[in-house]
């Protein structure tokens, strides 16, 4: 480990918010050189973090597009940190274009009052064109948070489809923060969004929707009924709320509290095999540069590409050739 | 390859229908023994295929739930077929529950017009809880149909935020079907639909929609003009149709042919891309494949998940460990 490397994670391990932003910077570097130094960063940090901390709540707040997510989590991290003495991060993804790669949210924190509390720390994660909408080091960048100091981390994604799948892989519970619209014009992506909630917020509860958040509640607490359970151990909730009024804000935390403490086992044994579940992903894109670093596997890869281009083989035969020429080589 | 796989590919050579379809069932299949049958039946079929077929051209059809995909392939399909004497599969991509393995559309076929027609092939094809919305084999089975002669392949996915760039990945050409509504109301997933469609088709422009659909073809237009065009060669168009009316239909066609004449060179070389993308792909899954089975590499894995579960190491950490396990063994 280079001493500069070693000084950035003994800052992350005393809580400096300057060293835990520029290790995450690190650890989503997709220079080679960073990804070494990040692995030798994520082992000191792991083996020498304060064994006195005690696990984090890890929650994932997703939702279709003017939600209000951001919103949200702003009113209710404020109200964690400022009335719960809670320690929060909030890893926000951002869903950068595909083809542009570029960011959609750009570099301006669209949370102003929780990114200057001391006591938060708010730190925009870009996808970089993966599906699913959860970034490749996620769970690194959880990890480090928590070896920080942040007891809760916040996972904020955009729900698209089945991104909602993705981030449930990062979290111990996931929260749905839907608009108070009515559940129908949610059709296309309910069922999967169900299966998924451990808890549905109808934000934006407050004047003139109040009526319309009422209505949202009960459907959303009909379908929920109508669907497939999660859990054994928890019956997912629906609470409406105002991110604006701060109504039902601590009433939600209260739902959340008691989720983290009734479900400790459970929480647990998903950890593990999510843990199980990001290894395997890492070994997969390993391997992958591994092989494509190969010169003998390039060098087959451009033959075969030949066949390819002819249609005379199907890419999964090719992909067979490939690995034997891996194996060999 | 056993006596029966033979048998299949030479059926589905001679373009039986009932051959292609259990052929494509042997691809699909998630058991080891028939995958090694699917190679070989991959293999034979395009070594065999006839040299006289024509390039086939291949399109993806998307949209929002509710824009009428499956009426407007079941009405353009029996157009093509009829009046213009092609051989048309349509692959329709069935968005199965991630959680539950079920498929959501069931088993019955939505075309029940183009399903019976002698010069039509319609087959539901699940994703098994993949993201993006594309079946993993899904371009095996584009090759397959085009063996058994099929000169037009539809591949149809719902589009739900990323999968219609996913279904780019094997097709020529990416229709977006949409529902006569304001373009504010797509807002969410416009940038990426817009980034990655070569054509818009506003269906549903029939009666009292007919205005509706006028207006929302000036907003799309309008909103293609503001966007990253995806082509040099290629300004991508905006059509309203009516699936029940066949209103249009012809001219959609028309825009069709002209893009797969005029960028014949462009499609050619995408398609060498997405054979590449396709083999790493192929390669990923088996090599993972290979070091799941792998008992040393497996040994080791359970070992790790008990630093692991202490969070005494990251994921990461562990599968650079796995990875070097597996260089060994």
């Amino acid at each position: 480990m280079l001493p500069r490397t070693e000084k950035l994670a003994q800052g992350l391990l005393a809580g400096e918010r300057v060293s835990l932003s520029r290790a995450i910077t690190l650890v989503e570097s997709t220079n080679p050189d960073h990804g070494k130094q990040a692995e030798l960063l994520l082992d000191y940090v792991l083996k020498h973090k304060d064994p006195k901390l005690k696990r984090s709540l890890r929650v994932g707040i997703t939702g279709p597009p003017g939600a209000g997510k951001s919103t949200f989590v702003e009113a209710f991290g404020s109200m964690l940190v400022d009335d719960h003495s809670k320690r929060l991060a909030v890893i926000a993804i951002d869903p950068s274009s595909s083809r542009t790669h570029g960011s959609i949210l750009g570099d301006k924190t669209r949370m102003a009052q929780l990114s200057v509390n001391q006591n938060a720390f708010v730190r925009p994660s870009p996808t970089k064109g993966r599906l699913g909408g959860i970034a490749q080091h996620t769970n690194d960048v959880v990890l480090l948070c928590e070896a920080a100091g942040f007891d809760t981390v916040f996972v904020e994604t955009v729900g698209l489809g089945q991104s909602e799948i993705a981030v449930d892989e990062c979290v111990d519970m996931l929260l749905l923060v839907v608009p108070p619209a009515n559940g129908d014009e949610l059709q296309g992506v309910k069922k999967g969004i169900m299966e998924v909630a451990d808890m549905i917020i109808v934000n934006k509860a407050d004047g003139a929707l109040e009526d319309l958040a009422r209505h949202a509640a009960v459907d959303y607490t009909h379908a929920l009924s109508l669907t497939r359970r999660k859990r054994k151990n928890w019956r997912p909730r629906v609470k409406r709320c105002s991110a604006v009024t701060g109504k039902n804000l601590t009433k939600v935390w209260d739902i959340i509290d008691s989720f983290s403490s009734d479900l400790h086992d459970e929480i647990l044994e998903k950890r593990i095999k999510q843990s199980s579940t990001w290894m395997w992903a890492e070994f997969s894109d390993m391997v992958i540069r591994l092989g494509r670093e190969n010169p003998e596997v390039n060098e087959r890869s451009l033959q075969l590409l030949e066949d390819l281009r002819e249609e005379r083989i199907s890419p999964r035969v090719a992909a067979k050739d490939l690995v034997s020429q891996f194996i060999r080589s």
